[in-house]
């Protein structure tokens, strides 16, 4: 019997950072959990930055993913917001390379190519084919919806044929 | 007798993390020890915070500060180098506030003009500036120098008669 893998996909964000857990076995790709940490908006940016580590760290001692994926988030031209953004991805990189998990990256139009098929999917298509393609996943946001499809590009890129399949199914839709 | 106040200050990067532990008590400003930190320049981007989180939380840990502060670093007009710089900030902010300690943030301009007297310092300015405030310091880079320098600003803003006097000798020289 084959090995079932787990894997975390975060979108992170200091405001909201999605997370999703999926689970790669043999021919299925399944949905295990997901949900959305939501830092005090309060406070100083470390405490912030403190209150996403605890909250991340809490999802993935309990998720005991094998394996993680962060987005590499669209750098917009708002040098602010990406200094912000990056402090948020920083973290989101952390917990689960400080637990010893390798940690992959994928730019949004890799999500987005893996997922939907297509570079510029909107937030709509997404969800859909996260449904499509883990009918039993639910999430309380985009950046749930986001993170799981982040964990599924990981798992058509990281060699899984299941995943491929399932990817390739639900992309020639 | 009154206590002294030790402060950390972090200059924060990917690449280089300067960090300077000084003692305010009473009238005296002193300089306790300074490092740079090298994450290494191989491996995957959550390896290398791993790495910085992990010099940082040692020196953090061995200099037993009260305070930190940590440079609130220019955002420059490359988006991929800010996004970067987000990233080893976020490391350099979430050390200190996990150890429970207030972590104030500066603006370049903030540091110089409590350095020098002027917003538009050059490093070899505030170098000198420092050694003038703390004459027993050694730093091994411009990075620990500028991450004094940092601890030295907060000395002085955070109303310690002590610093504030200090820098406003040397500022008016």
């Amino acid at each position: 019997m084959e090995k079932a893998i787990r894997i975390i996909g975060i979108d992170p964000g200091l405001r909201h950072t999605g997370w999703g857990v999926i689970e790669v076995t043999g021919n299925n790709v399944g949905f295990v959990a997901s949900g959305t940490v939501h830092p005090p908006v309060e406070g100083t940016l470390a405490e912030r930055l403190v209150a996403l580590h605890d909250a991340l760290d809490a999802v993935v001692a309990e998720a005991r993913p094998d394996e993680a994926a962060v987005e590499a988030t669209f750098v917009n031209r708002d040098a602010k917001a990406t200094l912000k953004l990056g402090q948020a991805r920083g973290i989101a990189l952390l917990v689960p390379g400080r637990m010893g998990l390798s940690v992959a990256e994928y730019a949004p139009n890799a999500v987005k190519k893996a997922i939907v098929g297509a570079g510029h999917a909107d937030k709509g298509q997404i969800r859909v084919m996260v449904k499509v393609l883990l009918p039993k996943a639910t999430f309380d946001s985009d950046d749930a919806a986001d993170a799981l499809a982040i964990a599924l590009c990981h798992a058509h890129h990281r060699g899984s044929a299941s995943a491929r399949i399932a990817l390739a199914a639900g992309g020639g839709r």
